[in-house]
């Protein structure tokens, strides 16, 4: 069943395995479109360092805002931004 | 209980939840990392277009090796690369 895995059942009980969705990186930043793909033409950086976002979880996307951090404490993870520097 | 939510049990029959964990973005890459950040400096960019990863599938992260198209497909996710272009 595609975009589906099974995990195992909790209760200690029962063996039963059931199904969820498969983990998708981004919940909801533009759903509608088929491939959220940015570009950055470098050469039109106005900082020395610009953070672009990876975690799908920035108001500002697709540049970072620090929300990384929250999710990170939310689930454990240890994701962060790509920055680009001038020099 | 931090990092987890609960989901609704599938089962018709029986009212149930349980705990799984919640969604981390990133599943495998540099995982003893506290924070994976990355940084490009952009005047030694050698190709017109770089694609960097932001679906944290990639044998070649940071850079993107398309492998967001099996993740797209296998969980009905939307995402794709940041396009670092020099001009
Ligand atoms: S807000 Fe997404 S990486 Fe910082
Ligand atoms: S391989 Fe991750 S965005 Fe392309």
């Amino acid at each position: 069943t595609k975009g589906f895995v099974t995990y195992p059942s909790t209760s200690q009980h029962k063996k039963r395995s059931f199904l969820v969705r498969a983990e998708t990186v981004n919940p909801e930043i533009r759903k509608s479109e088929e491939k959220v793909v940015d570009s950055v033409v470098v050469t039109e950086l106005s900082k020395n360092i610009t953070p672009y976002c990876r975690c799908w979880r920035s108001g500002t996307f697709p540049m970072c805002d620090g929300s990384h951090v929250k999710h990170n404490k939310a689930t454990g993870d240890n994701v962060g931004p790509l920055l680009l520097k001038k020099q």
